[in-house]
C-alpha cells in the first residue's frame, strides 16, 4: 500500500491514469491522507463539481492487514454541500481490498465531457478504464447486480446511483459489503455528486491473488491485535450492546434522555419510539429469518449491523442504522420500521445520505409537503429524487436548499449539512461538535454523546455549557486520529475507557510500521489533521460566523428539558485553540 | 417628512403601529436611511425571513418636493438573496407620496402568524391596518385593480405578487406609476420576500389634501432646480438619448462594444440585437399607438420610460428596460420584443426581479430545461413561478439556487445575486463593481460603464484592469450619495459631466434644508453609507472571498475580444480603502 493511483477523467481522448509513489504523503492514511491531498492540491475556492476538485479514496493505515476493525474507507473532496473540506467515512469491503491491491489512495481528477460514463476495473493485473453508457441512471442495486454478472462474485464495488449522476449535494458513494450489496455508504457531504461530476459510475475492485499486508514485526503485531480484540469484547458497548441491537440500541437511550429530535427538532421524545427501537428491530429481523448481528467488512468483531428482511424473509436492506431510523423515523414522526427500511433501501439505491434525506423530508413536512407521520408521503417524496423531478432535485440537494426553496426557517444544518440524531440543546457537547467541526454538523466528528449521555469518561452535564468545549475538542482530535487508521470509530468506546486497549492500538501501528508512536503522537496526528482541514476551510472563505448553530436552537426551549443551546460564541471560538 | 412609521406585524392581537421622530436618523434619507436603520437595528446573522429582519421604505432627502427627478424610493432589509444588507431602489409614485404624507420611513417589523395577510392604508387621516384574505395570491395587476375599486383612483400602491407571498428570493416590491399600474419595482435582492414574510400584501398611500414639502429658502431652491433641469436637458444622454429610446438605447451600444452577455454569458454579441434594440422598441411602441417617451413619476424630466402595447394597441407593460430586454432577450437568445414584453409583464405581475429571472432562465437553459432562443419555453418556465410549482420555486429563488439544484457551474452571480447586462470581462470596471458592491452584482451600485464605454469622464480602457478599481470606487461612492437624495440615478450623466449641474443639485439640498453642504460633504456621505453597509456585511460573515467573480470569468476568454477578467484579488481588496 505504497502508491497513489491518479485517474484523470479530463484528458483529451478519454480518461488516463498513472500510479506514483506516496512521496510527501508517506505515513498518511485514511482521513489524514484524503485531507492532506485535498488541502494541498485543490484550490479552496474552486467549483466543487468542476475540473479543479478531486475525489480521493483512501484506506486507513491498518486497512488490508489482519487488524480487527480496520475496514473503514475515507472519501475526501471539497464538498458540494458545505463548500468546505470533506472526509466521508464508510465501512464495507473497499478499504481492505484497495489496501491489499497496494493503493494508499485512488484520486479522480479533472472533468469529464459531461456525457460519457466510465467504469474503472482494478485487480492484480492492473487497471482498465472503460466507457459504459449501459450503466447510466442505474440504481446501485441494479448496477452491482450487472457488474457481478460481468466481473464475477469476488468483486467489491465503489459506485454512485442516480443521485450522484445528477450531481445532487446529498449524493453518497456506495461501497459493497461482504455479500456484495451496495449498502455501506460514504454518505455525508455530497461525495457522490463529485464522483458523478467526474463521470465515474463505478470502481470495481478485485483482490483475488493478493495477500494480507505484512507487518514489520509480525509477532508483536499479532499479540497487539489479540489484546485489542480482547479489549473490544470486554467492553459493554463494543462487546454486547452494538452486536445485540446494532447502533439502533441508541433509540431508547437517547429518547429516554429527552435528546431525540422529533418532528424536525421540535421536541426530545418520540411517542413511537418503542416501535422503532433497536430491540424491536432485532426482534423483527430475528423472527423473520433475517440477521440481527453481522459485520460490514471482514475482520469486524463488533458486528453492529444485520439484515432487514420483509415478512416473507426477503432481503430489503442492511439493518438500518440508528441515525437512519431516526432521520426517516422520529424526525418525521414515522414509527413503522418496514417503511423506514424501504426508505433506507431507496436511499442506498439512489445513492443518498440517509441523514440528509431524513432532515430534508422533515423540513419538507414542516413546509406542508406531507404530514409528519405520513410514511407513504415520505416514500413518495423520496421517490421524486430517484426520478430527478424538480422537487426531487430540491430534496436531493439537502435540507438547507429545501428550506431555502420552501421558505422554512427551522432548518437543522451547520455549514449546510444536516444535523444527525442528537439535539444540540439536550446534548450540548454534540452541539459544540456540530457548530465547530470542519465537516459541518456531524456526529462522527466528535461524539460527545459518549460522555454527555453514555458514561464514557468523567461526567459532563449534557444540558449545560460548562465543559463542553473541552469535551468536543478532545473527541474531535481523537476522532481525526482514529479516522486516519482505518479503524471503525466504534473502537473508541473501548479505547477511551480502557487504557490497555488504546495501548494495543498504538502497539499495532508501531509493530506494523516498525515505528515508535506514543499516545501523544497520536493526539498530535489528530490535531494536525484538524489544523489542515480548518486551514482549507478558512481559505475557502469560512469564518467564525460559520461555526454557529441556527438561531432557533438558541431561541426555542427544547422539551422535555426546556433548555436552549447555551454555549456562547466566544466559547465556540475556543475549540480550535490548540 | 420628519417621522418614522413603525408597523409591528408580530404583536399578539394583530399588527400595531406607532410613529416616532427621526431622532438619531435625522438628516438621512433614501439609502442612507434604510442602510442606517438596517445596520443599527437588524442583527446581521438573523434569518432574513424571520422576526428580527426589518423592511424599510424611505423616500430620499428631496422626495416630495418640486425638485425634478426626486421620486426614487429606497427599500432596505437584510437580503434573503445575498444574506447581506440590501437597498433596492425603485421609481414610481410612492416616494413622492410618502414624503408628502410626512413619512421619512415606513418600517415593517416582527413576524406575522404566517397565515393572515394584511393591507395598510395610509392617508392624511392616519393609518389603518386590516387583514384581507381576499387578496391572497393575487398578482400585482389584479391586486391593484381591486384596491383601486376599493380606495379610488388617487392611490399609490406598494405591493407584492405571488412571489413575495411565497417568500421567493427573487421577489420584488411593486410600486405603481402615474397611471396606477404596478410596473415599477424594487427588484433586487428579494425585498418582496421580506414583505411576504411580514404578511403585508399592500401599502395603499393617498396624499390627497397634502401639499408639496416646503423648502427653507424657496427662491434659492426654485432657482437651483431650474438650473438643475437645464443641465439635464442640455446633456445628450439625459436630454435626448434616454427620452427617445429609453434605457434600451444601450442594446446597440453595448452589443457593438462586444460587452452584451449572450446565451448565459457565453459571448459578447447577439445576432438578434437589432430586433430587440431601443430603436426597434420605440418604433413598435409608436406605430402601435403606445408611447415611447414617458416618466415613471411626477417631476421626471428625463422620461426614459414608455408604454408597450400589443398589435391592437392594448397595454401590455411599461416599456421594458434595457436590463430586462437583455435578461429575457439576448441572455436567453430570444429576439422577440413581444415575447420579452410578456415576460416583463409576468415578472411585474408575479412580483419578480427581471434581471434575476432572466439570469435564472439562462442557467436553466444551460441545464437543458429549454433551448436558448425558445421564447415559449421561457414563458413556460416563468409561468411555473406564478404557479408555485417546485420548478417555479427553484427559478424564483434566483440564478444561484437554479444552478445549484441543476448542477450548473456557469452561474453569473456575486453574493448570490445575478449579474445584469454588462459582461465583466468586456467592461472590467463593472466587473469591479459586481465583485465588491455591498449589494451583490448590481449595475446601479457603481455604473463604470459610463466611463468604460459611454465617454463620461477620462477614458479607462474597458478591457484592461488598469484604473478600474478607482473608477468603480468613485462611482460606488457617488451612487450611494445620489441614492440618499431620492434622485434618479440617471442624473449622474449630467451631474458628473457638468460641474454646474452637480452644484445645482447641492444648492437644491442646501436651499431646502437651510444647510451648507459642499461637494466634499456629499462624497463623504457616500463613503459613510458604504462603510455602514460593508460593516453590516462583515458582521453578517462576509469576507474578501465574497468580493470575487465566479471562476469562469477568469478562465473563459470572452468573444469577440477574447479577454478574461483581469483585475487581481489584491486590487479588488483595495476598493474599500477609504
Amino acid at each position: 500500500m505504497d502508491k497513489i493511483l491518479r485517474i484523470n477523467v479530463g484528458a483529451d481522448n478519454g480518461p488516463t491514469y498513472k500510479t506514483e509513489a506516496l512521496g510527501d504523503y508517506a505515513g498518511f492514511g485514511g482521513r489524514a491522507l484524503t485531507s492532506a491531498i485535498i488541502s494541498k492540491e485543490v484550490p479552496p475556492l474552486c467549483y466543487p463539481l468542476g475540473e479543479d476538485n478531486k475525489l480521493v479514496f483512501a484506506p486507513g493505515m491498518l486497512s488490508g492487514t489482519t487488524a480487527a476493525m480496520s475496514g473503514r474507507l475515507s472519501v475526501g473532496c471539497k464538498s458540494p454541500l458545505t463548500g468546505g473540506i470533506k472526509e466521508s467515512n464508510s465501512g464495507g469491503q473497499a478499504a481492505q481490498v484497495m489496501a491489499r491491491l497496494g493503493y494508499a489512495a485512488i484520486v479522480l481528477e479533472g472533468k469529464g465531457d459531461g456525457d460519457s460514463l466510465y467504469k474503472v476495473i482494478i485487480n492484480k493485473e492492473g487497471i482498465v478504464i472503460e466507457p459504459d453508457d449501459s450503466l447510466k441512471m442505474l440504481g446501485n442495486y441494479d448496477l452491482v447486480d450487472k457488474l457481478k454478472r460481468a466481473y464475477g462474485d469476488k468483486i467489491t464495488c465503489i459506485s454512485i446511483g442516480q443521485a450522484g449522476e445528477m450531481k445532487l449535494s446529498a449524493a453518497s458513494v456506495a461501497i459493497t459489503d461482504m455479500e456484495i450489496r451496495p449498502n455501506r455508504h460514504a454518505g455525508r457531504g455530497g461525495v457522490g455528486a463529485v464522483m458523478g461530476a467526474k463521470g465515474v459510475k463505478a470502481i470495481i475492485l478485485d483482490d483475488t491473488g493478493m495477500g494480507m499486508r505484512k507487518p514489520s514485526d509480525a509477532e508483536r503485531f499479532k499479540a497487539a491485535n489479540k489484546e485489542f480484540v480482547k479489549g473490544l469484547r470486554k467492553h459493554a458497548v463494543t462487546g454486547q450492546g452494538l452486536s445485540a441491537y446494532g447502533t439502533n440500541v441508541l433509540t431508547n437511550i437517547i429518547n429516554e434522555a429527552g435528546a431525540y429530535p422529533t418532528h424536525n427538532f421540535t421536541r426530545g421524545r418520540f411517542e413511537g419510539c418503542a416501535r422503532i427501537s433497536g430491540e424491536k428491530q432485532a426482534e423483527i429481523e430475528t423472527s423473520r429469518g433475517g440477521n440481527a448481528t453481522q459485520g460490514c467488512h471482514r475482520g469486524c468483531v463488533i458486528r453492529c449491523s444485520g439484515t432487514y428482511v420483509d415478512k416473507d424473509g426477503n432481503y430489503i436492506t442492511k439493518q438500518p442504522e440508528y441515525e437512519t431510523v431516526w432521520a426517516h423515523g422520529g424526525n418525521c414522526g414515522i414509527d413503522d420500521l418496514d417503511a423506514i427500511a424501504r426508505l433506507d433501501r431507496m436511499d442506498d439505491d439512489f445513492g443518498l445520505d440517509t441523514i440528509e434525506m431524513g432532515a430534508a423530508i422533515g423540513v419538507a413536512m414542516e413546509a406542508g409537503l406531507a404530514e409528519f407521520g405520513d410514511a407513504e408521503g415520505a416514500i413518495n417524496l423520496l421517490s421524486e429524487v430517484g426520478k430527478g423531478t424538480p422537487l426531487g432535485r430540491i430534496l436531493g440537494c439537502g435540507a438547507a436548499i429545501t428550506g431555502k426553496v420552501f421558505g422554512i426557517e427551522r432548518v437543522p444544518v451547520v455549514k449546510n449539512q444536516a444535523m444527525p440524531a442528537y439535539d444540540p440543546r439536550a446534548v450540548q457537547g454534540m452541539g459544540v461538535t456540530y457548530a465547530t467541526s470542519t465537516m459541518g454538523a456531524d456526529h462522527t466528528a466528535g461524539y460527545a454523546v459518549a460522555t454527555n449521555l453514555l458514561g464514557v469518561g468523567e461526567a459532563v452535564d449534557p444540558l449545560k455549557p460548562a465543559g463542553q468545549v473541552e469535551l468536543s475538542r478532545n473527541f474531535q482530535v481523537a476522532t481525526a486520529a482514529i479516522d486516519a487508521t482505518g479503524m471503525c470509530l466504534f473502537i473508541s468506546f473501548a479505547v477511551l475507557d480502557q487504557p490497555e486497549t488504546f495501548q494495543a492500538l498504538i502497539d499495532m501501528i508501531n509493530a506494523f510500521y516498525g515505528i515508535n508512536l506514543t499516545a501523544d503522537d497520536v493526539t498530535e496526528l489528530g490535531r494536525r489533521i484538524l489544523r489542515m482541514e480548518r486551514d482549507f476551510n478558512k481559505r475557502a472563505g469560512f469564518t467564525a460566523k460559520d461555526d454557529r448553530l441556527p438561531e432557533f436552537f438558541k431561541k426555542e426551549p427544547f422539551p422535555p428539558h426546556g433548555v436552549t443551546f447555551g454555549v456562547s460564541d466566544e466559547e465556540l471560538d475556543r475549540v480550535y485553540n490548540f
